[in-house]
């Protein structure tokens, strides 16, 4: 019988082995939104037996109607950032997953940007940033800092990155809803709903008029952050990537673009990790 | 009102549109297990709307301790599936994914050989077949079939497709337990338990045996599968594919080998789907 | 003495054994031209011992200021074809590289349209494909023939298969010179040059002025060919490609995007092989 | 007329942008050999615009037959070296070529260790690497050194990297000659032939027996090199790249393998360089 445990042992143990690092479920009281919002993180192997160690920390944003858990669940962030960490490719580092949307009411409540009622960029920089620096032993600074995030996560990875060039080494897009003026439909008729509101957000913090807008002294801080647009052939914001990668090179500003196959699907932007990830790590400072 | 319903179709259409294929839940009612046994299924997109068209058909087995539901919920087989076909990589296909466990008690009645009170390859070849190509107008010869399988899964694709080359087109193993000689556990002081039997029914069907016994008639016979051979650099079960793939370069059968960075994980399974689906694809007949 | 003999051969063999496949130098007299044209022939591995087999074609143009032996030379066509052939990804085909420029004379008479005193296309189709169809036992249909090239290679793919839908079962353009609208200088003032005439003709049979003016039974028939545009982030032709995409997109033509990491480079081009050559096999007919 | 020369001038601009690499040719006078020795070096871009820029150096090592000038001219390595340090995914490095071969008599004077009138591994680490990095601003330390090599020189990678693991951050053997044992043919008729030579001083410095004899110590100082085997499924050297991977995995020395499509070429040695060079210059310090 010994051995026979030792049998299911032996497998059970080989099966956890590449998944020692841990997703812990977290909050944070914030005083300007006047209530706690959810964050899943990951912790990479050995974070609790390494109590010294400072990690880079990348920040990753969920989609339009999404929350925390997304990444996990559906993005299956886990299984890639484990296997791409053991063969080095990627630094050990803790990556953040905070909520942006409302975790028990679905289309609720959704956006990266101050919004009436709802200052959720004040929020990100001013509490989210500090909180989890200081708890989980991470950033701290521009070079141990990244930033990513899928379709509207992807739009405020790109515009955080835009109006913060100090705060994050690198800014990876995926599917990115970069602006909103193509779109017809915003809602007009209901003009206080939850989805107009984000809707207007994005519209207003549209990264192409940012573009087009930038002066020498903006360009110039946004070179000091490293680009990357990511967008499927058959998704319906490509162009949105595409403008913005032709805007930023007229400019001088160096931005990575790739259109992989794929539409606006969760097997892209899980296939975007291996990318994205080894992006991150490669552009922290060492 | 009408314009913001038309804005949140027009998001959840597209998301849709990359989904169209479905996943069906079935049951094939065994008379040789006395049992029935739940079968998943994968319909490609337009499958209801072409009620004349005959697809190939892939079996796609999981591992130990797992059953049907695997592939689909920790495989996320069908967004890869999807993308595959969209771009044309891959032709639409039905996907058979058979329980070889116990959906309801984990641990219990595993495993794709003959085994006492079990004889799941009869029941595969005899029942599950005829009537899974029977329902869902697929498969009915070897050009329009193929095998693929992880770990059990892997050997029970790699033992099926020596024994019934006349059965398959192509057969892909990945992380594949084509033996279980090295092992020292076999449980043999708990001799009745169901992993004991699964074990030995490994032990006694061992794809690397086959090989060293194969004659020239058998070469011959194999000859006419294409192989696949697929296992993670860290995974526990790598020696036995470097083998295998050995044992067939030895005797001129051309046997595929891919050894990538990963273990023994669900994300190096997923994505092997990307080689395996492509090759099981192109090997098929017209 | 022997042994030494046999070890150097048998280390010689395994690589002569991947290159069993030949390169061969032709040429076809063209009466429209007035000239004999060289071409650059791949036949596979077999193709001398199979007399009785025919092979799908594929036409691989070359870029301005190239020759017919270019993607030989610099794109390695060879190795990566001989590789995809090994593994099954890619059929065993014939590849016809013609030459569009002048061998002897870098810089001139360049171009896959009729200019003055240069009918290029209707030497194309009316000459070399019959010509080298005929000899080398391959093509003969739209099924079993397929297109693709580089730069102005890659125009002259994307064109002459919206000019001849008829006759390539795909189009694969890479870098592709798809029209001449944006760049300023023309060469007007040296209107008689060759370059000038060249560069007119890109722009008269400006890819994307075609899908403009493209009515419903050019899109019905446009449908018929499988497309595909792949182009480098960093290249200077990238918003052509980007451009076709989006009106074949708007037109409901599927077209395949891709933009990889780099520039208008050979190493570009020749990575490209891996996936062109794939695409274009599997969408030959059986 | 000045337009034209302008748009043919900006054509051949872009094209020579992505290749301000440089590459030369040099020679290092060797005391223990006698004679000199030819090296092609790769000099990054802005090598010699930045005079006080130090850099890190990977050392490139060819085939059996082969000369200094081959990883240029039958690998290409330019052309991928400068795609991958233009997007940052290997940074600026200097790449030192040695020739260990003879560069005008085919088939002579070949081979990386010590073997009778030629103390080549005296040569490489006594003469060629000081002189190299005093030279070109380069290396200076094990956190500045990696060393990788195909065939002939993967074995010689590996073992150089076995015998100096305080000299190499990383070690990446492509297709490599890591052992003798199971060839049968030595030349043992002709003994002073220079094949003969050659051949002995592989088996001499098998790198599986020093694995086999490795005691803790040396085992530790292993562990101090990043290791990584690449070899193709249909390489006649296969069986040794995957025995030394179960041999280190065996003592614990992580090392990470891969098997990919493709036999003993180029193509897969050209291929290989899209991991090596990543792998390396993750692994060099900061």
């Amino acid at each position: 019988m010994k051995r026979l445990i030792l049998a299911v042992l032996a497998l059970t143990t080989v099966l956890l082995a590449s998944a020692q690092s841990r997703i812990v479920t977290d909050e944070v009281a914030s005083s300007v939104l006047g209530r706690p919002v959810s964050v899943t993180v990951f912790l990479p192997e050995g974070f609790n037996d390494n109590p010294d160690t400072h990690y880079p920390v990348i920040y990753m944003l969920h989609g339009l109607y999404g929350t925390h858990r997304d990444w996990v669940t559906s993005g299956s962030m886990q299984g890639v950032t484990d296997e791409l960490m053991a063969s080095g490719e990627v630094r050990p580092m803790v990556i953040v997953m905070p909520c942006a949307g409302d975790p028990d009411v679905h289309h609720v409540q959704n956006g990266y940007f101050n919004m009436p009622d709802c200052p959720y960029e004040d929020f990100f920089f001013g509490e989210l940033i500090p909180a989890m620096e200081a708890k989980y032993r991470c950033g701290g600074s521009k070079g141990q800092r990244a930033i990513m995030g899928l379709s509207m996560g992807g739009g405020g990875t790109i515009v955080y990155a835009q109006r913060h060039p100090d705060c994050f080494s690198s800014a990876y897009g995926m599917s990115a809803w970069l602006d909103n003026k193509h779109r017809e439909v915003r809602g007009a008729d209901v003009p206080d709903s939850k989805l107009t509101i984000t809707d207007n957000s994005v519209r207003e913090h549209s990264a192409l008029d940012f573009m087009d807008r930038a002066d020498e002294s903006t360009v110039a801080a946004l070179k000091t952050v490293k680009w990357f647009l990511d967008c499927g052939d058959d998704d319906f914001l490509l162009q949105l990537s595409m403008d913005l990668h032709m805007k930023m090179r007229e400019k001088g500003i160096k931005c990575e673009l790739r259109v992989r196959d794929g539409a606006h699907t969760w097997e892209y932007w899980h296939t975007a990790l291996r990318i994205a990830l080894p992006f991150a790590s490669r552009n922290m400072q060492p």
